[in-house]
C-alpha cells in the first residue's frame, strides 16, 4: 500500500472514530477532530517522541490538546497508538465511570498530560512544561548527556488565542526564548457564535511575531507534506517558540463543514453517513479502524520502546559519569524531597518578632532553597512585597541564565497556569507569589490545580484590610473565604512566624496544591514556651491557649493575624471573669480531615464560640453554630493606614470583649 | 510669561503636588506622576473636553488613569483644574475619610470615571466607554446634531499592557474600529521588580498594530510638542483606536529616576529636596502651585463651561428638531427605564414547561428588548447556549452596524470589564453571558462592578453539575457560593421560568450589579395557582409551599433547579408522615436585606432545616444552623449525562427523604 493511501486511512480513522464517539455519546464536538486530524496524525506519527507502553517516560515530548473540547481526537490518538485505552473505553465516551470524559482530564486517562477545556489554560500549561524542560536541561544535562531534551507540542484553537491568559503566556515564552515550544494553531475561522470575523479579526501571526515567536502559515490543513516541513523548520528555531498556523476546515468532510453548528453538536446519523461517504469510509461500520491503518499507528509502540531504551542507555552511562548528579536527577523526577530538606527550618522566638508572616515565609523559602535546587518560582511583579526571591540565585530565562527565580511580570493568571505546567511536567517544586486580592485573576488556573491535584504552592500576601493605604482595590475581603470553596485546595493562614514554618512544611508534603495566606503587617511571634503549637497546623485547628483548667465559657476561634488579638482579648476577658479559650485555626481543609473526635474536642458543640477573621463571614457559621457569632468583614475596605482601618472595622480588643460578652448574655 | 515657562511651571506643579501628597501620607507612588505629568498636563490642558464645575456633563471626554497607582497625579489634576477637590483633601491623601484614596475610586472623588488599581481594568473600562459612545452616537446623532461625540483617553502602564484582560480588550477595540480611543502609554521601562527587560521584552507597538490599532512612538516624554502632534494625528484616525507610546522616565528629576524604587515608596525628605531642586522648585514650600500655573490650569473652568453651553444649545435645537428622540435620549442618559418597560413581561404557565431558566431568560430579554433599545450585551462566544441574542437586532461593530448584540469572543474577562465601562459611561443597560463556571475568568471585573455599584447584569447559565457530559471543567461547584462572598453583588438563582422573570425585573431596578444563575436543563414551571410566587423573589426567600396548616416538622430551604426536587420530596415526606415546608431562596443578598421579623418568619430558628443546592455547602450553615443539614457538593463533578450525575450526587427524592428523616431522628 502506498504511503498516501495509508496516511489517508489513518487520518480518516481518527476522524471517523471521533465522529462515532460523539454520536454514541449523543454529546460532544465533532468539528475539531474532523478538521485537525491530519496535523494530529502527522505530529504523532512523524515527530512525537513518546512511549505508549510507558506514558510517564520522563523525557517524552509533551503534547497538550489545549482545545480540550476536541477530546475525542485525543482519545482516538491514544487508542490507536497503543496506549492503555481500549476500544471499550472509546465507546463509553462521556459516560459515568469511563476513562474518556467530555474534556481531557489529567489522572483519569493515560497519556493525557493536563486537564483542558477552559480555553487558554492548556496553551499556558505547555509554556510551563517547556520552562521545566529548559530549567532541568540546564541543571542536569552535561556534554554528551542531553538527558532532558524534549519538545512541547500543542494543538491550540481560536478560543485559546482569544483568552488573555495565553497572551500573557506567549509574551513570557518569547521573553524566555523557549525554542522547544511548537504549537499548531487549528485556524478554522469558526467559533461557536459564527465566523471569526465576528470577534477575532486581528492579525494573529503578527501578534505572535511581536511576542518574539517564529510564525509559519500553512494554507491547507490537509497538506501533510506542508505540515511536516513546517514542524521541521520549527524544530530548528532554538531561540524562539513556534506557532504554525494551519488553515483547517471545521467539520471537514461533513455536511456541516465550515459552519458553527459543526462545533459542539453530534452530526446525527444522516450527516454521519454523508461524512463517511465523502471520506470514502464504509457506511456500515462504527468505530472502524482498517488494519493497514492500525499497523501504521501501532508502529508507535516499538518506536517508543526503542526511544526510551536509547534514553535508558544514555542514563546508564550518565549514572556512571555523573553519579551525584544522576542521584539528584532521579530524586527530582520522582518528586521526592532531599532527605534532610527540613533540618534547618527556622524556629522563631519572641525576640525575632514582630515579624510579618510574609517575611517569615521569605526566610523559610530561603532556608529551603539551600537544600532544594528545584524550587522554582516567583511573583507577578511583586517580588519585593511577596518575599519570593531566592537570594543569591539566578533568574530564569533572562540574560541566558536558567535559574529558579522567575519574574512573571504583571501576569497573575499566566503565572498560575504556567505553574500548573511546571508541576505537571515533574522534576520541580513550583511556587507563585502575588497579593491575596489578585488571586481573583488566577482563579481558573487555581481551580485546575485543585482538580489535577498538582503539587504547587501559591503564596498570597497582604491578606486583609490591614494592607491599609492602598485601599479597597488592594484589600482582600472575600478572597480567603472564596478560596476555601475550591475543592481540593488547601488554604493555610498562619498566625505567626512559627505557624508559617509549619505551613511551608505542609505545603511541600501535602499531595495537592496549597495556598499560603500571609500578612503584610508585622505580627508578634507567639511565645512557644507558653503556647503549644506542636503539630497543630497539620491538624488544621488546635487549642492554642486554654483560659482556665477549671472550665471554659467561650471559645475564640481565630486565624492568622487575628490570633494575637484574640490572645490579648483573652486576658481582658479574664479580668472581667470570662474564661475564654483561643483556638488557632490556620486551615479549614486540614481540620475537616481530622477524626470527629478530635474535631469535637477542639470545637465542643455545647460551648459558645466567637470567630474572628478579617474577611468574609459567610462560611464561619459552620464552626460557630447557631448560637455563635463572627467578627468579620462583609463590605469592601477603605484607604487609610492599616491600624486605623482595623480599629474602625472592629478588630480591637474592646470589640472582641464586647461581642464575647454580648454572646454570653444572649 | 512665555508659554514654555508656563508649561514647565504647570508640569512641575503636578509633579511636586504628587510628590508632596505621597510624602505627607508616607505611602504611595511618586514615580508615575513624575514621569507622566507632561503628557497628563498636555492632554488635560489642550485636548480634554470636560467641565470641572459639572463633572457629569454627559458629552465630556472620558479620561481613565488605568495605572491607578498614580492616583496622586489624577487628584493633582482634578484640584488644579478646578474640580470640587480642595487642597485640604489633597493633603489628606490616603487617610481615613478623605476623598483622595490610595487608588482612584469611582463615587468617592468627583471627576474619577472609574475605579482603577487592579491593572488592565481601566484600559478595558475605557474600551467599554468608547463602545457606549459609538452605540449612542449611532442611535441618537442626526445630521448636524452630533450630540454624542467625545473621545476616551487613558494613561496606561506596562502593567496594564501585560495583563491578559487588556489584550482581550485591545483585540475587540480593533475589531470594532473604535477610533475615538486614544491611549497614552507611559512607557517607562520599569516595573516593581526592576527593568522591563526582566519580563516584558515583546514589541508592544507591533502587537497593537496586529490588533488593528494605530501606533505612534514618542522618544521623549517631556516633549510637549511631540505629544500634542501625536494626539492630533490620533484624533484623525477615525477607524482605529490609537496607542501613543511615550518614552518616559519613572521618578523623573528625582535621585531615584529610572529605578524600581521610585515606583511605590515615598521619596523621603532628602530626595524630595533634590527632586525639587532639579526641577527648579522652591525647597521651602509644600503643596505649592505658582499663581501663573494656577491661572493657566483654571482656564479649564471657563473653557469647560463654554463647551458645555455650546452643547446645551445644540441640545435645545435637537429637542425642537427631534422631539421624540431627544426625550428618549434624556431618559437614557438618566438611566431611566421606559415607562411601560415591564408591561409585557412573560408569565409562564404549566403548559409552557418544562423550560430551562436560561431559555426563560432569553424570552424575557427579548420581550424587554422590544421596549428598550439601549439594552446592550452578549456572550463570550456562547450566545446560542446563554440565550443572550436579541433576535432581529443587529450586531455591534461588525460590518458597520452598531446594534445592541455584542460578540465578545472567548474573552470573559474583557467582557465583564468592558461591561463596567458601558455602565459607567451611562445611557446603556449592559449585560453579559457565559457559563457559570467561567465566572472565575471574570472575577476581578465582577469585584469592581460590585465596588462601583454599576448597574450591570451578568448572566451565568449551565449552573451546576447537571451540565452533564462536558465534565468537571465545565461544571460549576464552588462558583455560586463564591459569588455570594462578593460584597454588593446580588446573586439570584431562580427556581423556574416565573422566578426568572422576577429576577430580570430586579436586575433592571436594583441599584448595583446582579448575577443571574440559570440552568442548562429544563425545569418544570411551578404551578402558580397552587404555589404563590408573588413578591417572593424580591424578598430573597419565601414560603413556596406549606406542608400543612397544622404545623411543620422540617423546612427544605432550596434554590434554583433543586426547588422542584424539594416539592417532589415534600409529597414523599408527607406520605411517611413528615410535614415539610419548602422555602424557595433565590437570593441570599435580598433576604439579608429583609427585616428580622420577616427573616424569622421564613426560617424560624426552632424548626429543623435541610438546605438543598447543587453547589458548595460552605455558607449554608448560617441558615440551617447547628441542628440543620445541607445536601450540596464539595467535590468536583464528573463527565456523564446530567441526570445520572444528579442522581449519583444525591440530588434525588430518595436522598432528600433519607436525609430529612435522619435529621429529624437526630
Amino acid at each position: 500500500m502506498n504511503s498516501k493511501k495509508v496516511n489517508d486511512l489513518c487520518v480518516n480513522s481518527l476522524r471517523c472514530l471521533a465522529v462515532d464517539m460523539v454520536e454514541a455519546a449523543n454529546s460532544g464536538h465533532p468539528g475539531l477532530p474532523l478538521g485537525a486530524a491530519p496535523m494530529a496524525y502527522l505530529l504523532w506519527d512523524r515527530f512525537l517522541r513518546h512511549n505508549p507502553k510507558n506514558p510517564n517516560w520522563f523525557n517524552r515530548d509533551r503534547f497538550v490538546l489545549s482545545a480540550g473540547h476536541g477530546s475525542a481526537l485525543l482519545y482516538a490518538l491514544l487508542h490507536v497508538m497503543g496506549y492503555e485505552l481500549p476500544l471499550a473505553e472509546i465507546k463509553k465516551f462521556r459516560q459515568w465511570g469511563s476513562r474518556t470524559p467530555g474534556h481531557p482530564e489529567f489522572g483519569v486517562t493515560v497519556g493525557v498530560e493536563t486537564t483542558t477545556g477552559p480555553l487558554g489554560q492548556g496553551f499556558t500549561n505547555g509554556v510551563g512544561m517547556a520552562m521545566a524542560e529548559r530549567f532541568l536541561a540546564d541543571k542536569f544535562n552535561r556534554d554528551d548527556y542531553p538527558i532532558v531534551d524534549h519538545y512541547t507540542y500543542a494543538i491550540v484553537s481560536d478560543g485559546d488565542l482569544m483568552e488573555g491568559v495565553s497572551s500573557e503566556a506567549a509574551s513570557l515564552a518569547g521573553t524566555w526564548k523557549l525554542g522547544k515550544i511548537i504549537y499548531l494553531y487549528d485556524d478554522n475561522h469558526i467559533t461557536i457564535d459564527g465566523g471569526t470575523h465576528l470577534s477575532f479579526t486581528e492579525d494573529v501571526g503578527k501578534r505572535f511575531e511581536a511576542y518574539g515567536w517564529h510564525v509559519q502559515r500553512i494554507p491547507d490543513g490537509n497538506d501533510l507534506g506542508a505540515i511536516e516541513k513546517a514542524i521541521r523548520i520549527a524544530r530548528k528555531q532554538t531561540n524562539k517558540p513556534s506557532l504554525i498556523m494551519v488553515r483547517t476546515h471545521i467539520g471537514f468532510g461533513s455536511p456541516k463543514q465550515d459552519s458553527a453548528s459543526a462545533h459542539g453538536e453530534p452530526l446525527g446519523p444522516e450527516a454521519i453517513k454523508k461524512t463517511k461517504k465523502s471520506l470514502g469510509w464504509p457506511l456500515d461500520k462504527d468505530f472502524y479502524i482498517p488494519e493497514e491503518a492500525l499497523i501504521r499507528f501501532r508502529q508507535a509502540v516499538d518506536r517508543g520502546a526503542e526511544e526510551e531504551a536509547k534514553w535508558q542507555k544514555l542514563m546508564e552511562r550518565y549514572r556512571r559519569e555523573h553519579p551525584d548528579l544522576s542521584l539528584k536527577f532521579e530524586k527530582a523526577i520522582k518528586g521526592a524531597l532531599p532527605e534532610d530538606w527540613d533540618d534547618n527550618l527556622p524556629v522563631f522566638n519572641l525576640e525575632d518578632g514582630p515579624l510579618a508572616t510574609r517575611s517569615a515565609s521569605g526566610k523559610v523559602l530561603n532556608v529551603l532553597a539551600e537544600k532544594m535546587d528545584n524550587l522554582v518560582g516567583g511573583s507577578a511583579d511583586l517580588a519585593p512585597s511577596n518575599k519570593t526571591m531566592q537570594l543569591g540565585k539566578s533568574l530564569f530565562g533572562i540574560d541566558d541564565t536558567w535559574g529558579p527565580n522567575v519574574h512573571f511580570g504583571v501576569r497573575e493568571h499566566a503565572m498560575a497556569a504556567i505553574t500548573n505546567g511546571l508541576a505537571l511536567h515533574g522534576g520541580i517544586f513550583p511556587y507563585t507569589g502575588t497579593f491575596l486580592v489578585f488571586s481573583d485573576y488566577m482563579r481558573p488556573a487555581l481551580r485546575l490545580a485543585a482538580m489535577m491535584q498538582t503539587r504547587s504552592i501559591f503564596i498570597f500576601t497582604h491578606d486583609s484590610i490591614c494592607v491599609g493605604e492602598d485601599g479597597p482595590t488592594h484589600q482582600p475581603v472575600e478572597q480567603l473565604m472564596s478560596l476555601r470553596t475550591i475543592p481540593g485546595l488547601t488554604v493555610i493562614r498562619p498566625a505567626d512566624a512559627n505557624e508559617t514554618t509549619e505551613a511551608w512544611r505542609l505545603a511541600l508534603t501535602l499531595p495537592g496544591p496549597v495556598a499560603l495566606i500571609l500578612t503584610r503587617q508585622k505580627l508578634p511571634v507567639i511565645d512557644r514556651e507558653r503556647y503549644t503549637i506542636e503539630g497543630g497546623v497539620a491538624r488544621g485547628a488546635y487549642l492554642l491557649s486554654e483560659s482556665d483548667p477549671t472550665g471554659v465559657d467561650i471559645f475564640l476561634v481565630v486565624t492568622g493575624s487575628e490570633v494575637h488579638l484574640a490572645l490579648d482579648a483573652q486576658i481582658e476577658l479574664k479580668n472581667i471573669g470570662i474564661k475564654a479559650s483561643v483556638v488557632s485555626m490556620p486551615s479549614w481543609e486540614l481540620f475537616e480531615k481530622q477524626p470527629e473526635e478530635y474535631k469535637r474536642s477542639i470545637l465542643p458543640p455545647d460551648v459558645p464560640k466567637l470567630a474572628i477573621e478579617a474577611g468574609s463571614t459567610l462560611g464561619w457559621y459552620k464552626y460557630v453554630g447557631s448560637s455563635g457569632d463572627v467578627i468579620g468583614i462583609d463590605r469592601f475596605g477603605v484607604s487609610a493606614p492599616g491600624e486605623t482601618i482595623c480599629e474602625k472595622f472592629g478588630f480591637s480588643v474592646a470589640e472582641v470583649v464586647s461581642r464575647a460578652t454580648r454572646l454570653l448574655n444572649k
